[in-house]
């Protein structure tokens, strides 16, 4: 079985609390649950992972390599501008998906560029905690 | 059984044909009956249409607010610079979800911009034909 | 009698059912009534077109030179990017007023730069229909 | 009767004697009797105001709120960078119309942005005297 | 007994009129009274100034070198272009606080920038009618 | 014997009547047949082809990879804008020439960069309607 | 008794040992001291941290939510680009003070655009360690 | 005799007493009758204003058009963005000659760009007081 | 008989040499042969010069004035900054042609803006060695 | 005997393993023992330390003013865009030298900035693990 | 006597032969002898050297700083470009004043930033032949 | 025994002399010597070049690729703008160095981009006359 790991980035951890207007009311344990038995659901092993550290989040890509066969992250902010995040998922040989529970482009202009995006293999944002279902769906069809 | 529009851009019809190296040799033919398949599958009907016409598109757009519950779009290149088909999408009350083949942020400067992604509820790309699929599911939910 | 030829570009036909908080609710054709009772009334006679294709608005701007005395134009989202359309007006000899519903000014960003304005006699926006009045009460003066 | 004031700003009083190739030969005091004229005409009574001081033409648009219904302005070279005429407009509960005689947008760079347009109901150019008959025409429907 | 006076730019004399969503509706005298009771109470003299005029501020800063210890100044949207008041500021010897009762950086592009803030000696924003209070309290340690 | 088409973009059908200054008095016709014959004397079958539309010039272009053996391409104002023409021609096989009569780089800043370039073999620009006669010599040598 | 949480960024520790012709010889721990006592002596209770680590930052601003009644924050050059703490800023309810001893507008080009001042209630900077005691005067107020 | 006018700008009234590290410890008045006698001297008859309203210079370089053959400005600050400056030279008959005291292309950027240099015959800046007498003979020349 | 001069800019001589896979492998020697034997054959009498020396080339076209009826000229990468070149052509009256080998727009970024492109007559880029017989051809006819 | 501590920044940990055909295939381990002899043999004491943590280098950065002479910072991505690092090199007081293995500025565009350089004594990049070397050997001569 | 160097860059040779109207028709010589001339009247020794070579204008200004007091310098076109000219300017200790014929500023864009200007002791354009009269007066002053 | 050029580009020459702030008093002859002796030592036979003028370092370069191993390269201010030397360095087959003895990215804004930099190997900048000495050392690891 295909093993994955959901990694969130910073203030992820705060949905269903901060900006509820932006992001909804569910709360992160439920959006998790929810996206840990999707993925059991289509054959896939997973494992989630937050925080607001992005060295830490860089440990975890680099540790992916030898444990996952894929990577969906969500890295919230500093997918703007963290380049040492992609030059963690470029060093790693396993695909990575990128995710974002909002519409990115529909907001401010800073978040209309993601520097994690140009080494992802796909993109999917727009869908609240759907982005993550569909995620899951897509990667299956790589790894 | 809600009714969904799948509106394919300019050269998406070429698929298959051109630059396979990016976007694969399975025929245009090919993936529009999966996407049809699939539709069908999760229980949404599902009209495909493709032209290399901006104001065609932008026709069909219009029309679609009367006839279907949703749209998925993958404009082409005239994400880049269609505002029209914008505003057309912007004047429809039915959810839009674009959809790309290839990750467009893995491209040329020009392909990292999509004008219309502001007023799309969603955004994937980098799937391949995957995307299309992944946008069915994603507009399951929605519509 | 002085021939005018008013020309709508890409989703001026729906106002009245896209976007009412910015256009109002007034249907295309009660407007267009009102153009075509407007121009009788202060002498001038009147045709009216529209299209969501851009190669469609050139070749009736290419034709107008030769049936008519001056052209009233609201290419819509077509006047921030359409230099097909510009070299078009600046091709005929017969003067054109460019016209805006809305303030494009207070609206999102690329809608701040015409690029038909430097080719046309004069620019009116913001009077929602009136503005194509004001355009007409304007072109009198000048053909 | 509503009450209607046109604002003049900088080197308009000059019109008539300065770059008569933009602007024509009339005469300030002509095209100011002009506007007079035909405010009465349509029914607005009509006070008209020139300076070349910023100041005193924001000390005017403030002082407009209370005894007039609608403001015309020509805020001449200083629409390109007067943020604080722009503040005096924005802060003024009544309608202010922005007129150019020339085309702004086919003379220099600078001169394609008006800082004041957005805080504007409608924006008219290049229609030399007429614009300012056109914006009278405008308003009234307005005030 | 040391002497501040405080410069209010273009449209600050409007405030509680105008646009009060952003600046309350406490009006210009009572906030002016406030500003004097404050100073008078941590031990300054205070005058209170008010101009429309940009060259008006010009003349009242180059005349405070000689009469005042300091000067608090919230130069309004001239604080956004206005580089003569600027060196007016870098022509006196004493000390200047910039002051803005909006947070400046939340609003729109324009208003990020102020070129007088390098020649001041500090910059406080944000806090309404406190803003000035706290400028008094911020003057007082270094005059 | 090698098949070429010319395809002419928006408003080339009106040169020698539109602005004659740049582009001087003769016929569209009449450049035609001169293009014609010399592509017969130097053994060039070739066929004609001209459109306002966008979409129908990437219809042709899409058909001409079958029935072509080169392109010639004067796409006209499109060139500055079109990326869908731009896909259209890097997805066919068969070599493309740029010709524009005029010098673009002597004209208009938007004029200066041409978004088809990259994807064309060569570029012709500056010599009226010997610029298609050069890029029928140019392609011979090619195709 | 309102509790507020004072959280310096980056390098604020070295305070009185790096830079000291820009920040001043007073020590980190002595103007700690006064922070703690002024907001002592103006009734409130005072927290003070200080991390090098933008993820610890984060984690300390979320936790202040429900700890704190407000946040004073100098995120040093963090300031400058993470959006990253900006998101965790606007996802807690409590009112943000942004704090910086030098005046960055009269520094750096990069030290000009502070990420974190549009989510902030207000801003100071300028004082040395007068800001930090303006901030809370200036949060007392608010809280 | 030709009679010229010496425009001084804001602040150029504190030459000698601001920033006497740039513009050196000569009073405006002794440089004033420098330029006066100087002008005496070379056959000029010369008339010497300062203001620092912006207003004032427009309304002084108006009234010139009548009185004066020639125009030395010194704008100071007001150079880098009073394009209303501008249009009133652009207005009037006479040959203006731009002056600065210090190079301004030596200082901040913003002091590189001076909007009123297109409409001037000439531009001198970098010889201090002898800025003005260049200019005298220069202008000698034209008038 | 007309007379040509043919001048190379900076390492132009090297190839055959030098980024054989952009060049090809044809000897610099074996180029210049064809562009004579070329010139020859339509009845122009040609020249050809070479150097790396931006001075070497200025002084050249500035004597080809007195001797040539035309000039070719491939600047090289002294095209994309030499406005002294530019000076040089655009001071002497004989017509010059702009050619390039390699498709300059299919390069890095700074290949894509010539500076000597707006007072050349004709642009040529893309066809190898076959760009020099084509502007051969296109100069004959206006010579 | 002089101290000097090697810093690597994110991502550098994985030399051998990642993208080996820019940074070669020799371990991180390997490059270390070289980096540690070397020092050795030209007569310095080498600590080495690495972290994907900005905060972690912040934290070494600061403390290495205490224990060493000089630091040699290869921060990876975290050059492109940590000015909280910047601030902590200008903030200790001993010599800082920047490496990277790779030439950065002929990889992707965000690489050619390094915010970092300008604090730095020298730079040193492209020569792959002897650019420790080489960096080693010119802070002996500066320590 | 002090001496003085009068250096004309590129294309200042062909002064009266190119581009007539911006220069007018008078002969370099003619001009040169007028330059002789007058620094002889005022007192000064002037040699005067002309090169279409970048490299050879740096060679003489390195080479003037031991045979002249100043330098008078129009180096045409690679005013705009030469940071090597900028370099020789800054390193030789006597004062270098920069001269243009033509108003550079009422010319193409790019002609508005010299590079040169920031290490010159002054500017002088616009004047024609009288910019060098007028910068041997004010060298006079400096040397 | 290998054979490297060491090529001095504008005003190197002058180090010693000019900004001995910057550069240091050492002569120009006494650090070739160094280099020379340096060079020697580590077993490379060295020859030493410097021009002022770009062309010649263009011939130099170019014929560096028969005679020599390997080129270390200080170009001066010519890295900032000299793309006629970057290609030349492109088009040889022996790898560059890239050395500039000053920190350019702690200079001027214009000094931070060296346009030869991505043709060349590797680059030393801040080190004095030891970044010619480290070049050497980097360059026998090469070669």
């Amino acid at each position: 079985m295909k093993k994955i790991i959901v990694i969130h980035g910073p203030n992820i951890n705060m949905i269903g609390e901060r900006e509820t207007a932006i992001y909804g009311k569910e709360s992160f344990d439920s959006i998790n649950r929810q996206i840990y038995d999707c993925a059991k659901q289509i054959g896939l092993e997973c494992q989630i992972y937050q925080s607001n550290h992005e060295g830490a989040i860089i440990d975890k890509v680099q540790a992916s390599a030898k444990e996952y066969d894929g990577i969906i992250l969500n890295a919230g902010a500093l997918s703007h501008y963290s380049y040492a995040i992609r030059d963690a998922i470029a060093g790693v040989m396993i695909p990575t998906i990128e995710v974002h529970c909002s519409n990115i482009f529909a907001r401010e202009e800073f978040r209309h560029t993601s520097v994690i995006s140009p080494v992802c293999i796909g993109h999917i944002s727009g869908f609240g905690k759907f982005s993550y279902i569909l995620a899951l769906n897509g990667i299956k069809d790589i790894v």
